[in-house]
């Protein structure tokens, strides 16, 4: 019976109900030679996510990642298997450091950073986030951790989000290009899919203010690289994912004026992995106990 | 009559009252010739302060600074005098600030500048504010103001501040050795007396516990700065004001491991302008109108 669970943290197998057939693998060296008899797979997270060894894995009946995205699973995913996926674990993360970027970039912190460097004391007023208008573009969990962390430092946030929802003040997409004029700051936390590739081009940059950030903490793709450059600084940036990612050594986007660059890093940080094998800990005891699963995404 | 008014911003001269004989002078340049009519003078901001016009205005009866502190002016105040200060005027700049550099520090953002420059992709996990304690340590306006910032981030923040206030959940400064070991992050906004001076030495580093923060946006002298450099990065640091300050540029600070350093920009970001502006205009209109003025510290 394939009921031998494969678990990245070994946290989760201490903790995982009496009598479930556990193994360790956390992406890094070789894994278990043999994997038929796994029914259940955690994808190890981080550099090596080892979705391919699911196609060794011809009886597993559910496999839990631990991102938002799920793109790359779905090809090789068996034929009556369940998906689920990492949704709700990133928001703290995520939240945090999109606000840490649109202070870093308004306060100029990168600057500082570079002149300490140097060993120059030059100090200059700088930009405040108090007082901006921040569009939120993909207003979902993480957009809401966003405006959450984002009020108190007297902004203002406008929602958009694919659908319009009046009765939530949430703008649909269609509005974008009317809403770009008179905000300080778009931060992107759509994910990337067809309709949302290149949502931010060369016309919706001309939209934004001179001096306007944008950030970047969904995918790559929804800001076309070619437009920003040739924005040459006039609007800002702060990414932590670039199309292409990761950014090549050569690539102009690194000495972009008004451009900076976290190495996708956002979602990552300590604060989600007591999340992440909580999470783990919780959906091994569900299966156990033939309760609904979280977050099934198929 | 020494009626003359002297204001650092255009703004305030149109602005002003009817009738009243107002002034530019914004710190730059020359001040005008003759100030013996001088009777309400609001001290330019930033650089050139100019404090020592004050001795060329026998009749002023009302000096008002931009600035929380005013140690300065109490030696050429004439007797009699009113001084005002700049209380409230910095709190959301200087408290989005102290939380920038937190999440600069616990997000590693002045790395990622640096390896920005240098094209180089290289993620790694770092700490989050996220479940951090945080130590207010001169809880006050502006401490006020970065806790309220701080508490959508998920962290839990202690109050520290001269005397103790037990009903407002307000430790005294005497249980400041007590607390330090069970924070991650402690952040100085007290004033620089003879009290609080050396606030944090070697004794109180040796307390806190490995990697954790201090973020100092009060005065240079409340951190010891051999004691500091001593901790040899087992503290980390993210420093807004130094000791001495401006930091020369040889001095051992600017390459401490784990020292993060701002060249004392938290106050004077964009969004104090429009305040002080403001802040400006309604004192000469109560001085026109005889009401009392705000912010009398003399």
């Amino acid at each position: 019976m394939a009921d031998r669970v494969l678990v990245p943290w070994r946290q989760n197998r201490d903790n995982a109900p009496h009598g479930m057939r556990v193994s360790v693998y956390d992406g890094e060296g070789d894994p278990p030679g043999d994997l038929s008899d796994v029914g259940f797979f955690v994808v190890p997270y981080g550099r090596n996510q080892r979705v391919d060894l699911i196609e060794r894995m011809p009886q597993v009946s559910v496999v839990q990642v631990l991102t938002a995205g799920y793109e790359r699973v779905l090809d090789v995913l068996p034929a009556g298997a369940t998906l689920c996926n990492g949704r709700g674990l990133h928001d703290a993360s995520t939240a945090e450091h999109a606000v840490g970027l649109m202070l870093a970039a308004q306060r100029d912190i990168p600057r500082w950073a570079l002149d300490q460097r140097a060993h120059s004391w030059d100090p200059y007023y700088t930009r405040s986030l108090a007082g901006t208008r921040v569009l939120v573009v993909g207003y979902g969990s993480i957009g809401a951790a966003i405006e959450e962390r984002l009020l108190p430092f007297e902004t203002e946030v406008v929602r958009v989000a694919r659908r319009a929802r009046p009765e939530s003040g949430v703008h649909g997409i269609g509005e974008l290009r009317g809403l770009l004029p008179d905000c300080d700051i778009v931060v992107l936390v759509a994910p990337h899919t067809s309709e949302t590739e290149g949502l931010i081009g060369a016309e919706e940059l001309a939209l934004l203010a001179d001096g306007a950030l944008v950030v970047n903490v969904g995918r790559g793709p929804l800001l076309d690289t070619s437009a920003l450059l040739a924005e040459k600084g006039r609007v800002r940036a702060a990414l932590d994912v670039t199309d292409p990612e990761p950014l090549p050594s050569d690539h102009p986007l690194w000495d972009a004026p008004g451009v900076y660059i976290t190495p996708h890093v956002a979602g990552g940080s300590q604060t989600f992995y007591p999340r992440a094998r909580a999470f783990v800990d919780a959906q091994l005891r569900r299966w156990a106990e033939g309760t609904p699963l979280r977050n099934v995404v198929r």
